[in-house]
């Protein structure tokens, strides 16, 4: 067993509910609650796993909403107190990153940090491990560092990272300052990226030393570094922090740190990247959930759910099921079903981007209490 | 109101579980037990509210399991004890029919019986009652008459009728000789005999004299006329109907009546049709479920179930809710959604009639629990 990496400190932002993944994620019961990857344990537990050996059981902070707070420490029974940081509303991800920057740098001025989302599934955690410890070694330098991932498949389903020169640092052989960031693209494009090799998957890693971070936030959202700062200040003061958070997170700017941080920090050659060799999804909706359980067989019906009675004929796609119902299905293809106690989801794989518009639409229509 | 038909019993055979429409037909819910039409009561007070004019509220009988008997007073009050005819195990329809044939015979010699499913979907009273009375006075001349229903599309779901000559008959300007039964066609044969006009639904209906019913049960299964004349005799004698049941029913030969009756019937020139010109449906399966539940709109979602909670973009197809649960579709064309507490089954339209295999194969894989 290797040696936890010296100054690092892993955070864990636990925020989003999965929207894309409902009735299976909901707002009590948000996608990094739930096993996706047939673990055996949710995607928080796995996350915690992966990052353990590399940073240390004391050294793993989770920023999460104040209703999640049982559910984690249920998850997590080794994380000390202090590394939950609680939200008391959702402020977007460079604030969640922000807070535990700010805290951990006022508690630890010389702390590297590395950001690792709550609800993604990676395989060969040896690969993951030498792609972590060569962006920390890049972050020393003072580079704020991600982790982009070398796409398996032509994808449209997520944002790329164009990986730009090489840079020299000891320990880190592949990392390579970041050209330019590329929204989702078609099909073609994806193919040509494919081809191409320097076009890396966003997958929202980011390893900074905390100093460095804050610079960039205080560059680029001189108002959101402020009330940080005030935050961090305040935070191990158990007497101050609670009027301190209810006073000024509300207030924080909402803004996801690719715009508060990363895009800037590329811009001024300042963003460097390591490859990663691993398996990697963000499990973004049902199709991807599909094809990550299909034990990579294209007509294989994925079936999640210890109790699931399935019965069904060579049907592609995906059941989920959260309930004891026999659930039969007859001469369908590439279908979702989700089926949950007070809510049921049927569509299919092309349409999984679109399970979003529900949870609107229920929002709207006033049926929030299957949300 | 028009009285009455003189000399007239209906007889409402009551059985068939209606495997095609599981898991909303069950052996504790069978079809009959359901609202299908959308008039707010179930397929079998539907039946009785038709043949009630017809036939008086004194003077309907049901034929049904005993399983059923609690459900079939609670839906029918107005029955007389002695109308309740019940088997103790399913023997297919001859033996039903000529149950009741046989009775209701030792009872009243002359009687006229009429067999009308207690699961079928009829629409426009008056002309089933125009083509009921026309039967009768058919049957008064010693025929057993059927009804077969003009087609209103070139249907390949249900069998046909070849009507041959004409039969001159008082009361009954429409009878004609049954030419021949026909299976099922395929869609150009449907074509063709939707053009012709002398091709008929077979919509299961006999009417006839009961002596005549029971003659030709007798000259084509002597064993199964013989049974039924023993349980008739004892009928009505309390101390002896239930040891003579016992001992014949499970013994009767299990044959439709089609095979009993009607097809031997029409190959002597004993069997008439009266062309029945109103909408009917036997509802054998969710797609013919959903086209009598869409309003006639192609296009249209089909929902059944009171509190259904359904958040749909236009797909056409069925939703059947008997749960609270919010149900909700996306991008899916000609869907089948069955929602009940204990069972689930999504399939499509073009496979609706494929529902029954799945009742069988829950029956083999030992999860009988749900059927």
């Amino acid at each position: 067993m290797p040696e936890p990496i010296s100054d690092f400190y892993a955070v864990i932002p636990a925020g989003g509910i999965g929207s894309r993944l409902w009735p299976l994620s909901r707002a009590d019961a948000p996608k990094f609650l739930h096993d996706l990857s047939g673990s055996g344990q949710t995607l928080l537990r796995d996350t915690w796993d992966r990052l353990e050996p590399l940073a240390g059981a004391d050294r793993i902070s989770v920023v999460t909403g104040r209703a999640h707070r049982a559910a984690v420490e249920e998850q997590l029974p080794g994380i000390p107190d202090e590394n939950v940081f609680l939200e008391s509303e959702p402020r977007d991800s460079a604030a969640a990153i922000g807070l535990a920057a700010a805290i951990l740098h006022h508690r630890e001025p010389d702390v590297i940090i590395g950001s690792f989302a709550a609800d993604h599934v990676i395989r060969v955690p040896h690969l993951f491990d030498w792609a972590v410890r060569q962006a920390v070694e890049t972050a020393r330098k003072g580079y704020v560092c991600t982790i982009g991932i070398q796409p398996s498949e032509p994808s449209i389903g997520f944002g790329y990272i164009k990986k730009g020169d090489g840079v020299v640092i000891d320990g880190a052989p592949e990392a390579a300052l970041v050209q330019s960031f590329v929204e989702k693209p078609d099909f073609e494009t994806a193919k040509a990226y494919f081809a191409d090799r320097s076009y890396l998957w966003n997958a929202g890693m980011f390893i900074s030393r905390a100093d460095v971070l804050l610079a960039e936030i205080e560059a680029n959202q001189p108002e959101l570094h402020a009330g940080l700062m005030e935050l961090a200040e305040a935070w191990d003061d158990r007497e101050r922090r609670g009027p301190v958070v209810d006073r000024v997170w509300p207030s924080l700017t909402k803004i996801a740190i690719d715009y508060a941080v990363a895009e800037p920090a590329a811009a001024k050659g300042r963003l460097a990247v390591i490859p990663g060799h691993f398996d990697w999804d963000d499990v973004g909706d049902f199709a991807s959930l599909a094809k990550l359980n299909s034990h990579g067989r294209h007509n294989d019906l994925a079936i999640l759910g210890e109790n699931a009675r399935i019965l069904s004929d060579a049907a592609s796609g995906i059941v989920v099921s959260q309930t004891s119902r026999v659930i039969s299905l007859i001469g369908v293809r590439d279908i979702v079903v989700v089926d949950t106690e007070d809510a049921l989801l049927v569509t299919t794989s092309e349409n999984a981007q679109r399970v979003k518009g529900v949870v609107d639409a229920l929002k709207l229509s006033g049926r929030g209490d299957v949300l």
